[in-house]
């Protein structure tokens, strides 16, 4: 089958890579769309020394299920569009996470396209069929690849408590915070972004979020006007969490939702004098955001710059890491 | 009166600094004992700039309140023990979180011995009435001292939901590690620490709780054997944060407790993947520490170890200084 492949950092095409080997209790899933995240990007660069198919945000159909027991309390699925969590856990009963249904941590875990396990840019992936989750029919194909960066975005709402009459700020006008400012203002909080590019921060003040240019953000903290109850860092740079450190109130929280920058110094002391909370943040339920996207709480067409073909993979990718690009979809 | 003074650093002995002014609102209160924190030997040092006299954890005598009407109102304690909340808090009703009763992060508050308010190293002290806590008759003026870092230890527990069944990890065997190991182990949680000095893992030893060298506590996360449910970062080092993300497990909790170690070079990476909170930690509540005292739940008497009038009091911070050292209290 097609694939696009990373052999520990760059990204080739291969045109006869192998179909997937059949595994129990896994689904065969044709793909039938998948989108270009940051992480894919940081991947070719060589983070996670990841062997195998890219690529963790897809919609497909499901056309085989693995093992005679699994066909049958699964085969509602058969022939059915799912877009699946790409943690595929060990659910065995002596692991602390599976045991308490928090699959994404469990520590022998699979992650599609990241680690161990190929992922969805090609034309056939695997997955367990626990992960699968059928997508409604008003969900579009291009809707439905959001589901996976949407549910990491409602994860922040599973960890943190956050008050209809409380501030959030989204540090970052990128794929993440576009979706991370539209997810957060659904609990009736006002949220408002911190970007550098005016066409990204466009995008959200037609959805009613205020913004802020980072000179803006950098003022507002410098003369103390006014602190954010609850940071989110989408920008993954050492600078966006000085930013996000500043910005928060005392007693408040800084949610870190970006793997991308590794290091960073904090200064401790506000952090103890100030009691704040930074919660790193992941990935999260992906009921919340299919019922999100079915509802029409959330739009994401305006996210998406471009479209290609699998065999167009390796120009997809040219142009998701040009500047101001947002999501780029690949079609098969 | 006599007080041990800093300038923005160092420590003086003055005898005839001058008796506090009178406030609205505020007693006047002999100081019976008080004891060196680290945050004292900070500051002498320079941290915060600090101008006037030192010392926050301190017992006294009410000897007189000023204004009638409050006067009137606390009548009850004059002339009993107390000890006192070290913030002192503006109160006003346009104050975010005085109005939620969270006066130790009022902007405009002043702090014992710490910011811009002389402290309890002298023989007289002024704290607002509403402050002071009495100390039941069967707490002594040596328990009583320790209320303040007690408090502080409960603000873990009113901030991180603590499970019988989870496994706490103290690091940092000095005076706060001490107390937070004491105050953890209520919960009825497993409680370790780590720690570098035999002679004071053995005193928590003694109290039922595991202890680990240094070097062994590397080696179980080297070799991953036990991850723990929360750590609690007592040694303000920035090995110690590094070593507390190490050793904690993923959703885990690392509770800060020390303002000492300003900067440190933090993975981010691992925060976000493991989803780890990172929980800045200052003052508590006074009143559960006084409860635990009084039901004779904490000994810390094995903590105290050195007692100096306040005549001697530059021998006594000399002394505090010591590798070994723990509680130094200071007589009047």
């Amino acid at each position: 089958m097609r694939a696009l492949i990373s052999r520990g950092n760059g990204l080739s095409l291969e045109r006869d890579y192998p179909e997937p080997t059949p595994v129990h209790g896994e689904a065969l899933i044709r793909v039938l769309q998948a989108g270009i995240c940051n992480t894919d990007l940081e991947i070719i660069r060589g983070y996670m020394s990841f062997h195998g198919v890219l690529g963790h945000e897809f919609v497909g159909v499901v056309e085989v299920i693995y093992g005679a027991e699994p066909a049958q309390q699964y085969r509602h699925l058969l022939g059915k569009r799912v877009v699946g969590d790409i943690n595929a856990a060990c659910r065995r009963p002596d692991c602390y996470y599976c045991q308490r249904g928090i699959f994404s941590q469990c520590p022998r875990r699979t992650t599609l396209g990241i680690v161990n396990r190929d992922g969805a840019f090609a034309d056939h992936v695997l997955l367990p069929v626990e992960n699968l989750h059928l997508v409604p029919d008003n969900v579009s194909d291009e809707e439905a690849v959001f589901v996976e960066p949407l549910a990491a975005n409602f994860e922040i709402m599973e960890q943190v408590h956050i008050r209809p009459t409380e501030w959030v700020v989204v540090l970052g006008d990128g794929k993440m915070g576009q979706l991370a400012a539209r997810v957060l203002a659904l609990s009736g909080c006002e949220v408002s972004m911190v970007g550098k590019h005016e066409e990204k921060l466009a995008l959200v003040e037609q959805r009613g979020i205020s913004t802020y240019r980072l000179e803006e953000a950098e003022q507002m903290v410098e003369e103390g006007t006014r602190r954010a109850d609850i940071v989110v860092e989408c920008t993954g740079s050492e600078q966006g969490l000085a930013l996000a450190l500043r910005l928060v109130r005392p007693r408040g929280t800084v949610v870190l939702k970006s793997t991308v920058a590794d290091k960073s110094i904090l200064h401790l002391a506000p952090i103890v004098v100030d009691e704040i909370r930074v919660q790193g943040s992941r990935c999260g339920p992906f009921e919340p955001a299919l019922r999100a996207l079915s509802q029409k709480l959330i739009d994401v067409q305006p996210l998406i710059s471009a479209r290609y073909p699998l065999d167009g993979g390796l120009e997809a990718f040219e142009h998701a890491q040009q500047r101001g690009i947002l999501k780029v979809l690949m079609r098969l």
